[in-house]
């Protein structure tokens, strides 16, 4: 019963055996390995993008903060979200890769509306003493469990396009988010005006590892050197190239963005059934609901670990809020159980 | 026959078979995991150190430079060999992560002669204009294959103290060189002035897990920032627990490292029957070695790889230098061949 | 009648005259002038703290980033008011002296509450996913031309305190706040409890100078290294010197900063007497005023200089904001045409 | 007698003139003067490049690293002699405003020669665990006294372009290098094939003003960002402007360093007859000679200053090295009285 995260959760058999496969005799290191090959062939597919310069890295901070530092100039803004995961959750390491840029906080919401983002952009001033426009970076899905529609997306790049601004999307749950809108990755991305993707695999049953894709090769080999000087270059290369191309063999990222989505679909209900009030409508694998404390003491009772906002103890009947996030996993591994205990 | 690097070989299947033992069910992300645990205490046992600091990092340049990043400070400059992989082949990394610090190459030799380094030490200026002294980074096994003995460290760490600074040993082949001098992990570290080691996994024969070691813990949690702000804090830790917990389960790391250095003797011993001289004495598992060049056609046309320091093609009885690296695997693995390809 | 800023306007004859003393002959360089000796005393003098370490600077911006890389980590952020100077006009600067550190944006206000300032450090994270608590900076005059009162200032500082972090005085306009406060320099600074001040001179009569004082002088060395590495430190440092002595002698600075204030009164009064609304309380060199845009043109069309908030063109009887600021030589400068203007 | 530096004598009447007259009235900060117009113009015209991009900054360092920035990624490295000013006397301000680029000394002169310029650019790896390939730093005058012909200057640049690199001029002694070669400032700049200059004045009779000049303005908003973000760019730049406007007018710039460099001829045959050694052959106004200690001594005692490398105290008879460095106004303050003393 393990909705912290869906960092948490197992790797896919798939991706075990393609490692296991990957292990055997020598390889060249630093990328050069033809799993490689392979995994660049695929995912130039996958985004219908035959000259897209495609690299891996093992962590989703790292595929963010280098595809930034790719875009962004050390004197620049970075136009994100408020709730956004560069914002939160990654100790400044944004501003050390791009030499001290900065973040500027759109809006309110965790998704960013287009007006607030031209808003953002057009208050910014231009003269030598402000920090100038840059890139604009979208999560997709948003740390509230949010996907942005194709409108939306396409809006949001217009207007970065009008400030002639590239666009960076966060896809730590990139493939949650395409399962949840229906469409293709091209039409989630450069088809919508994004240059830049992270490409999560490591909160979708992978060990440790994106991929960084951009649309626009002539950043490539800055990029590479950004990455080796990053500490990114991975020698053993092959081990993520093997993960990458386990992930995609097959569409088994699509199908365990399913079955997390799937879950969580359940999950939701069941919360609802309980009493659960839902924070943000829920559109891809993770939820923010509101108890009653009562039920989140019986539910940690009987073993159940998520993120609690605000304290244990208190009044039983006082409502608080948890974040619950389902795995690829999850479905098969406790989320009946969960759901039996939740309204029983 | 596959010579070009030690990270170019295969996983140990122990190692392989932690990680598939880790892969079972839910487990605490970002290093909170049951196994960060065995691994603190297996390497804190190793170390005779119960008070260290102990982290995981994914490559070799992460650990070298989040280490140095903590020992100095970016107005100063690290001392090194002018051969040093910190200068070298990481690409200004650990001008990077030092916010902008200087390396400081030391004498001529691949070993860093005690004499050497107190005439760089001594000749620094202290005034306000100059990079200041800082710490003193010492790779073991060196980049030309030779092993610093005890003795040789405690003058070294000895002049660093001297002068109020600390001493980081690059160890990316740590094992290599404890086996080589018959010491243990203490008296090759805290027992001969070292403060922290990059103490390396991925050359002998992890996927890709190095430890990073601080005697002193009180710079730990600066660590741990400059690691997250790094990007190099893994989600999924728990399998980079297992390949290290797996590396040290039963010295299997020792083993893998007498392997790698018996096979290297092997070649060094065929190599002179063969009429190669050798360049530097090699001490672990690396060696540099002259050859005519008709003797490098007939080893590639065999399908032998290793890295050759000039043009492949040119006079047959020309001497060209070449580097052989054996991994753990290599003497179950193409050595024979090579050897018999060698002299026959 | 040049209102734009305070940095517009001449220096004092005082300073020119110090400046043309020093001319004579020869000094050491970088700070080693006999004249720094002088500054150094005067100014631990004035401040009443024989122990501060005392530096001097050319530019605004350059005092406060190196004060505050000075007392900040890179994985830090450094907690100011959503109107500050750093925040809006260094481009980047705090980002690139702390090396990535964040400013983190107190509250909606330009004077920082202590409450607001407690609920920022208090909602800041602690565990190693987030930018960490750092220093906080407060802005004396503020940027909307508020002066922070003691009691507001040690509430502040108090806050600061609660949460282990110490405070930085961005005083580009120290002595328009001092003056306005009827306090002295100690009071309104370590006897408030700030530990690193930006005392500015550039803004108050001199070409470019600002002193940084650190109460506690343990920083004292690396901040000149810091300085130094910023490309801060003078060669020919008693032209910086002189001013600044020049600046000192005979309170001349508390001098400047009184007709400034008082310019600035005047300035009020014939703003509301001509119809105009002020925008927040003017407590001592500048203001904003909401006036017609019919008046505006006038006073533009006679010469006066100032920023306006919005287009020049429009209804006439539209209100339009403006920005006035007051040095210390305009009331014998333009005041008494402009108010002639204004109200004729 | 004060020949510790060219930064420690006084500044020529014209420029403290050009700063009296600049103080009238009002001006617009931050490089929109009237003043900094004639500059512009002036420089343009002494440079014959009409389109040159043209600012100043206070400080040699700042305008050295803020040119290298502008021409530097932080992955590359720039090739200098090992004597460099960037090397010594900039506590790792290149490495700083880079974003951690890396200095690269070629051969063993102070005058780098364009065999080993093409040795270490050849020899520099371009794979991408190195740093690659960047800017050229020329320094003229060296920091040994020596003066590049332009002969030296265009085998120099030759090589940079033959690897696609850009050329800096650290011309911090900018006038005495030209003087001593009779030749244009553009001869020894773009006509030479160097792109982008530190001209100095600070060492050759102004306070603290330098500019930076770069042939082709294509980069000029980047710097004017950098040297922002250094908190380089001066709120009251009207006198940064009059002092290089005095140093123009007239070309009392050329008549400085002819003095400068006149004084030094005549000290180095002071020297000579005294029996002091000349070390490498001066070529502008600064010497570095080897002297009996009881001759230093003497002159020691008689109150001269300049440089010792080396002890104070010791055999009499022993050579001890000393730098000697003559500004625009020794000739008539110390010179004749330094000469009777070491002849006499």
């Amino acid at each position: 019963m393990f909705f912290a995260s869906d960092n948490g959760g197992p790797v896919h058999p798939q991706v075990m055996q393609a490692l296991a496969e990957a292990n055997a005799g020598y390889a060249m290191p630093y990328g050069k390995d033809a799993l490689m090959d392979e995994v660049r062939s695929r995912l130039r597919d996958v985004f219908e993008a035959p000259e897209a310069a495609v690299y891996l890295v093992a962590t989703g901070t790292g595929a963010n903060v280098l595809a930034l530092a790719t875009l962004a100039q050390p004197f620049q803004r970075i136009y994100c979200a408020p709730t956004a995961h560069i914002e939160h959750d990654e100790c400044n390491a944004p501003e050390f890769y791009t030499g001290g840029g900065k973040l500027h906080l759109v809006g309110d919401s965790h998704k960013m509306t287009p007006d607030a983002l031209r808003a953002a952009m057009a208050g910014t001033p231009t003269d030598v003493h402000a920090a100038q426009r840059g890139p604009v970076s979208i999560t997709q899905v948003t740390e509230m469990g949010g996907v942005y529609c194709l409108d939306h997306l396409r809006a949001l790049t217009g207007v970065a396009q009008e400030f002639g601004q590239t666009v960076h999307l966060d896809g730590a749950r990139f493939a949650n988010a395409m399962v949840s809108l229906g469409c293709t990755a091209a039409e989630m991305t450069w088809k919508s005006g994004v240059d830049a993707v992270s490409f999560g695999g490591t909160k979708n049953g992978l060990m440790g590892v994106e991929a960084v894709i951009f649309f626009d090769p002539a950043v490539a080999w800055e990029f590479e050197l950004r990455r080796k000087r990053g500490a990114h270059l991975f020698s053993k290369h092959r081990y993520l190239s093997a993960q990458m191309a386990g992930y995609l063999r097959d569409d088994l990222w699509v199908t365990m963005a399913r079955q997390a989505n799937a879950s969580c679909a359940r999950l939701v209900d069941g919360l609802r059934a309980a009493g659960g009030e839902i924070v943000a409508e829920p559109e891809a694998n993770l939820v923010f609901a509101r108890l009653p404390r009562h039920l989140h003491q019986r539910l940690r009772g009987a073993g159940a670990v998520y993120y609690l906002n605000g304290p244990e103890e208190g009044d039983p009947d006082e409502m608080v809020q948890a974040r619950f996030v389902c795995d690829w996993s999850i479905g098969e591994n406790g989320l009946d159980d969960f759901l039996t205990f939740l309204n029983g």
